[in-house]
């Protein structure tokens, strides 16, 4: 069940803060979030495939997987700079972030997950955790959770936040409550790879960290990595997990295949997918969301090629911003994909209005077509006629906001 | 040598006109191109990889390889209608497009090579071929190769032509001076895949047709497949190349290997990077030539995927609207991109001004790199530290007009 205004401190156990440490010069901009498990937990990371991975990414990763066996007490994540191609002082400038914050919160800094997020080549100043560090551990709260998720943004419009509640149909958990929340951030150089820009998502249902990453990984496939806002692949990817187990005291951990695993698949899913939507509605300048439905694939990855490619195709974005069926531009895209398929066989539809059919025109009204470009999500749906397979990708238009942003972002 | 206004018709033994037919309803828009063969001559072509290919693309193919065995007489171009995905319709309009012609040239069908540009999904009307082809008849000389580029213009906001002439220095050829000379069209949906858009070249050096087709495959990878506006490979792209030996009455055709048939190709080669860098530099909304050079990769493959990547990039092609030197937009599409290579080996300039080193961001002065921004041809060069493969890509910046473009090309 979502929760109404639910996110990363939604799940028991954990608390949060949001705060301006001054990584920004703006001193009305939250630009540092700490998320704090009451007690070490199973923590899962998934990370960027970037070679130009950045400094932060590394360091969690070393911390998650050589030296604390995925346990984890806190993430901490700044904005405004992405600490990536650093170098070694890069490098060192993380493990102190992650040191800083241990001190702070009172664990091994291999217990301290960072992340950064903001303009690549910089250099990660450690003046602001000197300050923002006490000061985010002043406010951190259990309803901390949004302002965590404000401080976390980059050039996004809002942010990002969802939560589900569940129960599991067994007597070992009778009477508990379980909840998935997180929040997440990603507004351009959004085609994740494994993993979204940030997210940080929390649950107190009691998972072991081995089983914890694959839960991960097979949600983040289902919903980060099916949004592109510009088929550019950040280098600080981190999307990370804790489980605290709060929800149950004392019982056993949910097992692999078990009904009560699978509820909480479902509903790490759902958080993944709905932090996965707002970030594509809040791409870059988007003024819609747009749904890539493919069906009738001959196996997975052409479906998810010919998804993808019109879901990056600058000129499918420019005419779903101009209002326009041009649905040529998608049988572009779908032809140029690298799936295979005869171009007789295809059908596609712009907001349930059949546009082609056995690869051919069909006449349609333009006039009802205008007025479903003015629903804020555009679907469009494609059948190849060459198999079984299908897919779902999130993206969202291409307006001159994007250029406006993007043109002049760092001066 | 280039020819100063040379084009399509600078090779000896060609004539060609461009007039308005009425596929587009602007009186004053020519949006018919004829080239016509004085003689049938040998005549090489490559075609798009889009699956959706048009039905031009079809059947000019089936010309070339299965009928006309590489011999052609002339080349029929109409703009405004793409006639892509029109079905057996579309195939039929097509051959008529090529009966039309062929009976006015006085030739049969099989040695016209049809090719369309302009709006996908619309049936190709006939009528205009009915008033269209005799005007061109009409107005066909050796002059008309500028009538005939602006005829075969969609978005393109001039057209593009080129010519070189070359001698050989061989007695069998003492005295005759060749040319290669061509026109392209290009502008939206540019990344060729085995051609480009339309582009039509001639020459009036002997070649057979045989060895005429390796010829144009390897001029075209090294100059029109280089290209990318946009990332969208076109249902239509045609490029065709005849050669009609006229410069050399009587001689030998040039061999395979000889020091002849390698200044041919250096001449075919000048043309075509020619041309496709006045496609690039004329993308839609571009306000800049970009030309992204990548050295130092372990392969051909990684080369060619790190500099497309690059070139694709919103990000990157935004940041240079905005004339920002944000390399990290730049780093981040390289290590993305698939090339093999360690982050820390990486440098990168932006028009010959250091921004990285070991993969690190190095001082430079903003002042100066604005400056720089200035010019009409934005150089960028990286080098993956890798291997010693290399390549050249062009494209062009992503600016407010591609999306003013785009949004509402069609409405």
């Amino acid at each position: 069940m979502l929760i109404e205004g639910g996110g990363v401190t939604s799940a028991k156990g954990f608390s949060a803060a949001g705060v301006h440490a001054g990584f920004r010069k703006n001193p009305e901009r939250f630009d540092f979030a700490l998320v704090v498990a009451d007690e070490p937990c199973a923590c899962a990371g998934a990370f960027t495939q970037n070679v130009f991975c950045a400094a932060p990414v590394v360091v969690s990763r070393e911390h998650l997987e050589g030296v604390s066996y995925g346990i984890a007490r806190a993430a901490a994540v700044n904005s405004g700079i992405a600490n990536a191609a650093t170098g070694e002082r890069g490098m060192e400038a993380a493990r102190e972030m992650a040191r800083i914050v241990g001190d702070a919160v009172g664990c091994p800094a291999q217990e301290v997950m960072v992340a950064s997020t903001g303009v690549i080549g910089q250099h990660l100043p450690l003046g602001p955790f000197e300050t923002g560090v006490p000061l985010a551990l002043e406010k951190l709260s259990r309803e901390g959770g949004h302002d965590a998720a404000c401080a976390i943004m980059t050039t996004d419009t809002h942010p990002k936040e969802a939560a589900v509640s569940f129960t599991v149909d067994d007597p070992v958990y009778a009477g508990c409550t379980f909840t998935v929340g997180g929040m997440a951030k990603g507004s351009g150089m959004i085609m994740p790879n494994m993993a979204t820009m940030i997210s940080i998502i929390t649950t107190d249902a009691p998972i072991q960290a081995n089983v914890l990453h694959d839960a991960l990984l097979r949600a983040a496939n289902v919903s980060f990595n099916k949004v592109t806002v510009d088929g550019d692949t950040s280098t600080n990817d981190t999307c990370l997990l804790f489980a605290s187990g709060v929800a149950a005291p004392g019982a056993a951990p949910f097992a692999e295949g078990s009904p009560a695993f699978a509820a909480f698949e479902e509903a790490l899913q759902a958080v993944c997918m709905n932090l996965a939507r707002q970030m594509a509605a809040d791409g870059e300048g988007a003024t819609r969301l747009v749904t890539v439905n493919v069906t009738g694939a001959a196996n997975d990855a052409d479906a998810d090629a010919a998804a993808r490619t019109v879901a990056n195709s600058p000129l499918v974005k420019t005419a779903i911003t101009g209002h326009d069926a041009n649905w040529g531009r998608i049988a572009g895209a779908i032809g140029r994909s690298g799936a295979r398929f005869n171009q007789e066989d295809v059908s596609i539809d712009i907001m349930g209005l059949p546009v082609c059919r056995d690869g051919m025109t069909v006449p349609f009204s333009e006039e009802e077509a205008l007025k479903r470009f003015e629903d804020p999500e555009i679907v469009l749906d494609i059948d190849l006629g060459a198999g079984d397979a299908k897919t779902t990708v999130w993206t969202c238009d291409f307006s001159h906001e994007y250029i406006t942003i993007n043109g002049d972002y760092r001066t």
